[in-house]
């Protein structure tokens, strides 16, 4: 057997973990048009080294002093403006890439930095040529992304495909220059000469290299927005638009119309998170989908709704069950965000789009439009959405989804409304009714936490028009020092708090059915008065018992200062609720 | 004129602020020992560049590639096992030194890497030749230490020297390896040649460049001390331990000992803050002196005091009066510190002792008392003592301070103790009495900050003897979430809360005078009724209305979970009080 040049995911290549990775890494650079790799010799290195060797499509040099390495690479990707790709071995070699990797920062040269580590046991106990790569460019370059250990199932590989194709998007981006990603291999690191039993079969690898972009021969223009990419898109007509949590720099309306717009163009129904502004400013024309997490589960359903092509604007919605819908689709997506950051944890055969909505609005042309495409999602949304409202008019009894189907239907238009994480943005995601109050939405969706919940929405209250939070007991409590920020409130803030003594979104997990520890240790009922405690803060506070209390309640609520509006619940009677509603 | 070598602190060396710093600089450097200096050529670093050249106890050495420069240096220091200074200009000059930085981290090597940077304003602005040089090494320095502008007056170059002196010892510490010292430089970067009008005089620079300390030549045993300082120590008789916050990991009994048989074997006296544990385990013999905050007011006392040498162990004291008197003092001072940490902001000439103050009791030799000397302080101690306790005792009115002299004499022996941030540690160490109570005393004082009191004194609380928390209401409210974590307390904890409804510490500044907005935004009264929180948390709370109240809460609180006894004061009496008994 011989190691030189042949088709990239031979036997040899799949021969272990470690080369079938590097055979892939290197066959998904080549395809994005990375096609030059500095390397300099070192052991760790070999399975990255060995299948740039060995690629066909990819130019190999090798260097030996890193400095003079980097800096060949960077003069290389100075005169083509295509990234190149270094590979280097474990320790000081990294530290020699350093000079190089500042010159690229600093003049916004891309570079694909590729070290080679040892794995995580062999780190910081003194073996030898070991040093702490973390992070190692500082703010230098454009990402730093320590990779997982080799793995070779289609989940680990698309993972693998997905990192590069961010890290070259990234690379060559709006603020352009090195990016570094770090590999831990376990020995052994060469392939096995003797590759009677692969690892991995070759159609796996080859299917997962399969990449929908060409980053480096995008034509870029206004906007930054990749002409090359959007010209494929605009081929599907059986497509989806799904937004999912968005603040939009442009303000909320325009951020509507002009996804309305793509719609419009396209043909494509959009799928908007609760957390969007699509559901505040829906009608007729914009075929909004808000009733997808029903509707989607239903398995029937699902096969004619296939789509061919996902826009994704934003980060993924809330919905558990559309995500794992999305996952397993056979379609080619895009990922338009304004800030350079992978919105996928999917890991799908994906193209990123950094730009902005109002561009991507104004540069698609009108295409041909497939009606049945779109009717056949406005018809199941209608049928859901009325199903939904007839349950909700006849509930009497406290179900907590109800407060905010109630919310989206009787809040004062031009209302804000804060959500606290956990039970409260998502029950908004299954019940807020799409309509046209013109709310603006907003939740720490950032880190997903609950701390921080009552001072945030006093902030988002804070000279604006009135605010409302729709907040659960231990979001509230674990802020509840947020009530001394009240007496600096110019404005109004409404606080709607479901009080179930405990932490309602743990009774939807497998450890509900083990107590002990379950109550202790996670729903952690806290037994603190909510109204006493207000008393001491001499917040205004008041028991609500039905649902006409809430409505009026809601509607005379826009003096100045704080509020709490409380209403009692029993979360496990409310799971039970729930689940009946999804069924 | 020449710019050959001469003496250090000529015309030339003083003809600009540049060149005095970098005189300096080197003088100090060459006489704790570090006398190679590998310079690489550039301009930013010509203040550092000249001085090394030009002066006569540093042999400087010229090497183009900073790369080479610094691994030559590497050569140097681990042959000669002492550290070696390097030199070079701003920008990515710096980043060459990456590699032998690692190495000389890696295998612990003494390295002083001094690099020359633009000053803040021509930074992050495209300027040429400027990199972010802020930590470049990451973890791989002992030290990073971004270094004033130079400036002239004597407060400024002792902060150099003395920065100096620890970036040395720290290269030399048992973590021995690099320190980077950062060293902005605005033009004109060459010294003057025409210096007929130097900036600074000769002997002031001759003054700042006295050091008390040869660490490259320490001889190191047991303990880590340094035996050649220790000497030093031993050869004054008039003399004073320090000891500030210290939480020792010997515990507290034995630090007390220890202390007690370094004051019996040098004749030296101990001030000793409230958050020591020198003040709870005092006895008749060992000299413990807590009333310095008064005494040291008076002028006239304050000459018949002066010491020639001081040994702080830890961080200094808590008392402004204290500090300023060390601050003007005369005298070489010794700083013993656990972890190699800079214990003195007030910059004095001084030798860090990096170890612990078992070894020091142990290796100290029994010296020739000068008992006049020790009893001068007694004597002072007990006449103030005693003015204090009949103040105390005859005081019937609810001011702040007779509460802490309270504690530290009702307290049950062993309980353990948590002073918040602010006044109530500034009473304490007023008025905390010295005696055999075994208290442990605690305060977050490592920040200062009076964020999560509540919450960390009831951790010190958890599992261990009865606690106490002395607290203002801001200090207080600031973490009233912490009575969420009350229901975990496996322990006693009594809140002592002193309500005065604002911050009283902001009385005592000139502030003060300004209202508006000196209540709004400085007092900041909360208007929270601690009875009715404590009532939300069901936590039981008790208004205290005289003396003997408290004393019979205080002996009758051991009883399980947490408790809190809340005193309302005045904080504008409270101020005009403390006035009169520091007069």
């Amino acid at each position: 057997m011989s190691l030189s040049v042949t088709e990239p995911f031979d036997a040899i290549a799949r021969s272990n973990v470690n080369s079938a990775w590097g055979a892939l890494t290197m066959e998904v650079l080549a395809r994005l048009g990375v096609n030059t790799v500095v390397t300099s010799p070192g052991s760790r290195s070999t399975p990255l080294t060995i299948a740039a060797a060995r690629n066909a499509r990819v130019e190999a040099l090798s260097i030996l002093d890193e400095r003079s390495a980097a800096f060949y690479a960077l003069g290389l990707a100075k005169r083509t403006r295509r990234p190149v790709a270094l590979v280097c071995t474990s320790g000081s070699a990294a530290v020699n890439y350093w000079p190089a990797v500042l010159e690229a920062s600093m003049s916004g040269t891309p570079l694909i930095i590729m070290t080679a580590d040892r794995p995580a046991e062999l780190r910081d106990c003194s073996s030898g040529q070991t040093i702490d790569q973390l992070k190692l460019y500082g703010d230098s370059v454009r990402q730093f992304k320590e990779l997982a250990l080799p793995e070779c199932s289609p989940e680990m590989l698309a993972y693998l495909r997905q990192s590069l194709v961010h890290a070259v998007h990234l690379s060559l981006s709006a603020n352009a220059g090195p990016v570094h990603l770090n590999f831990p291999f376990r020995d052994p690191l060469p392939p096995s000469l003797d590759a009677s039993q692969p690892v991995v079969e070759a159609a796996v690898l080859e299917e997962a290299a399969t990449v929908s972009t060409r980053p480096c021969e995008a034509v870029l223009q206004a906007g930054g927005l990749d002409l090359v990419a959007l010209e494929r898109l605009s081929s599907h007509s059986r497509g989806l638009i799904i937004v999912g949590t968005e603040n939009p720099r442009c303000g909320d309306e325009a951020f509507a119309n002009a996804v309305s717009m793509i719609s419009k163009k396209l043909g494509w129904p959009v799928l908007a998170d609760v957390l969007n502004p699509l559901r505040n400013y829906a009608s007729e024309d914009r075929r909004v989908i808000t009733r997808y997490d029903t509707f989607l589960r239903e398995s029937g359903e699902q096969a004619s709704l296939q789509p061919t092509a996902i826009l994704q604007i934003g980060s993924l919605p809330t919905s558990k069950v559309l995500r794992a819908w999305l996952g397993q689709l056979n379609a080619v997506s895009f990922l338009l965000s304004a800030s350079p950051i992978n919105t996928d944890p999917l890991h799908r055969v994906a193209t990123p789009l950094y730009g902005d909505v109002l561009s991507l609005a104004e540069h698609l042309q009108h295409q041909r439009v497939d009606s049945d495409w779109a009717s056949k999602w406005t018809t199941l949304e209608a049928r859901q959405s009325q199903a939904i409202d007839e349950c909700m008019e006849n509930l009497d009894t406290l179900f907590e989804g109800k407060v905010a189907w109630l919310l989206s239907r009787h809040l004062p238009v031009g209302s804000s409304v804060f959500l606290a994480s956990s039970m409260s943005v998502r029950y908004a995601e299954y019940f807020w009714s799409a309509g046209s109050r013109a709310c603006a939405v907003f939740c720490n969706r950032g880190a997903n936490g609950i701390d921080g919940t009552l001072s945030t929405a006093l902030g988002v209250a804070h000279g604006g028009r009135p605010a409302f939070l729709l907040t659960g007991d231990l979001a509230f409590l674990h802020d509840s020092n947020g009530l001394l920020a009240s007496s600096q409130l110019r404005g109004s803030l409404t606080v709607v708090l479901i009080n179930n003594n405990g932490g309602g979104i743990f009774e939807h997990l497998p450890v509900a059915q083990m107590d002990p520890p379950f109550e202790q240790y996670f729903s952690t009922p806290q037994n603190v008065d909510p109204g006493q405690l207000c008393a001491a803060y001499r917040v205004p506070h008041q028991v609500v018992n039905d649902w006409s209390q809430l409505v009026n309640a809601l509607t005379k609520s826009s003096e100045p200062g704080l509020r709490v509006l409380e209403l009692l619940t029993d979360r496990k009677a409310d799971r039970l609720q729930l689940h009946k509603f999804h069924q």
